[in-house]
């Protein structure tokens, strides 16, 4: 077991990282707020999996439960279910010193956690991420949020959990394509500043994905290189900015296929946007050729799409992608932000992107079809 | 035109008050964040009254600007209205340092304030109160919400305004129901802990309800005095609870007569709730009978309701108007907090107080009817 600790002064908080830290879930937050209620929120596939370890764990230690469910998948991360949630937290009578638990992925935690910190003006949350992708991302950093129909994460809040349980175990019952979605993030903090550890992970990744020990080490890797960035800049007026690396392209991507996890789940976005923003660096003369392949290679050996070909369905025109990329709330007075790279693990934040050549590099990739 | 400082740290901002402000809001806003653009958000009714004098003095400072109107009243003030607002906001493209303007009284104030504070995760807003009650409460302290079907205000965002420009020749258009409604807040900080403001206004209230030079002393002092309970606990999670002298009485009013303005507006129910908090804790032997008498002649004199039989179509049952107390945040752990008097001015948290005492007061205020 490793506990990364996030440091943001009176919102600090621990991530605890290993296997079978679902059972030990009551203690720890019996310990953390003592006679404080709880209120679950997780989704219906969640529900049938994990729940009733939780409210096991729970039990044992005397935390009062409730539980809330929403629908599975990133629909449920809108103000209709938004203001579901906040009603089944408001029934359940949950006061400012109770816990909201957030049992799930990113929609999970966004969601809860959002509703958490509008609910009552502002309730603790603790997070129980149950995909590698939230165990990475999502859990570190305080965004919640839900989508709007103007582009995703448009509406939400900064809330710091107050502690994240992140069980490893729980991991062995994703989906692969989930896990792969997942590691694309892990990748990302070895190419925003840490090229040792992309190494590692070119080394790591098979036992990465046989849930080896490599895992823990993978996933407390990346909450540290997370914790470091938002401890930096908690609102994201700087630096922050950099986790942002292939974001900025796939959220793009992900607008224009509706959102629709059955096309694209945001991981794999991630990486089809990563290799978009090493690609268009190299374009720009930024970044060789040698490491845009070996990004391309690395994603590709973990079952990740790296092209926009790759996207079933098709893709809007390039005009039309600018477009989605000219809504996400990275833009300012007009120019257009992107986390370019100047090599392997060197990323940096561009804010004077010209848009015409962002929208010549999407219609020569998707051209290229 | 006098200034009070609202000190938060890094969230510190300046309320002006005075007549003849309006017409300087371009120049203030611009001064305070050039090449800002702004969307007001306002009602259709204030919208015919004040808007073009607003659009006038942004277009004469040249600041960009565009507009989101809702319908006026209580109702706009829910989850459905949030979403539209918080859609107009994202269509016009605001930018994460552009500016949100509350054109409005307590309504519009609390709904744009949260639609700022939540979307692209926080945008900075100014509030140009419109109503006496928003120029003296809700445009200090940064406390922005919708109501929830479970009770009011309970979904909401602490969220400072970077800039409060009161207007006094803007209250001259109030309907004079809502000039009275708004007195009981100004009446209820004398009552918290400023006697000699109380008396002030027993020997003023004839020149404040004529618009003399008294009103805009009266605001400034109101504003003074609820910025120095919300510089000391921005959060509310100690002394910022006395602001709520009145208010748990009427927030179970408003409640229990569904936040129907036309039968009962909040400032009628604050006074309504002052006088019961006043009657409750001559009861329970903190207050003398002189001191209830003198604070309901005052609020009778301004032409409030002082009495649960005054509120048109009747009330429920005192059990259930215990059970929107109940429902109410400020309760912690069980025990009800109240805030009580031990006298003119000597208000304090009751953290403790018996349910079953407040049951028995209501019911045989009911009964009295």
């Amino acid at each position: 077991m490793q506990t990364v600790k996030v440091d943001l002064g009176r919102r600090s908080y621990d991530i605890a990282i290993g296997g079978g830290l679902l059972a030990e879930a009551g203690e720890r937050i019996a310990a953390l707020r003592p006679g404080a209620r709880v209120v679950i929120v997780t989704d219906d596939n969640l529900a049938r999996v994990h729940l009733s370890a939780l409210q096991a764990s729970l039990d044992k230690s005397g935390v009062a439960h409730s539980t809330v469910t929403v629908a599975p998948g990133e629909a449920s991360k809108s103000m209709t279910v938004l203001s579901q949630v906040i009603s089944g937290l408001l029934q359940a009578r949950l006061e400012r010193n109770d816990l909201v638990v957030a049992l799930g992925g990113g929609v999970i935690g966004d969601l809860a956690g959002f509703a958490a910190a509008v609910t009552r003006r502002g309730v603790d949350f603790v997070q129980i991420p149950t995909s590698l992708l939230a165990q990475v991302d999502s859990s570190v950093g305080g965004k919640t949020g839900v989508n709007a129909a103007e582009g995703k994460n448009l509406i939400g809040a900064f809330h710091q959990p107050v502690l994240v349980i992140a069980d490893t175990d729980l991991l062995r019952t994703l989906p692969p394509r989930e896990f792969r979605a997942g590691y694309a993030e892990v990748v990302k903090y070895g190419l925003i500043d840490r090229p040792e550890f992309f190494e590692w992970l070119e080394e790591n990744r098979e036992e990465i994905f046989a849930f080896g020990p490599a895992l823990e080490q993978a996933i407390a890797t990346s909450c540290t290189a997370k914790a470091q960035v938002v401890s930096a800049d908690e609102t994201e007026s700087g630096a922050r900015a950099l986790l942002n690396l292939g974001h900025t392209f796939g959220h793009a991507l992900e607008a224009a296929t509706g959102y629709d996890g059955t096309r694209l789940v945001h991981g794999e976005a991630v990486a089809i946007g990563t290799t978009l923003a090493h690609e268009f660096s190299n374009r720009m003369n930024l970044c060789d050729a040698d490491t845009v392949s070996r990004v391309r290679r690395h994603l590709v050996a973990a079952g990740l799409p790296v092209d926009t070909g790759e996207v079933p369905g098709g893709l809007p025109p390039a005009d039309r992608l600018l477009d989605y990329i000219g809504q996400d709330k990275k833009v300012k007075r007009g120019r257009l932000t992107f986390i370019l790279t100047k090599g392997l693990g060197r990323s940096y934040i561009a804010d004077d992107v010209p848009p015409a050549e962002v929208l010549a590099f999407l219609s020569g990739k998707l051209q290229k079809r």
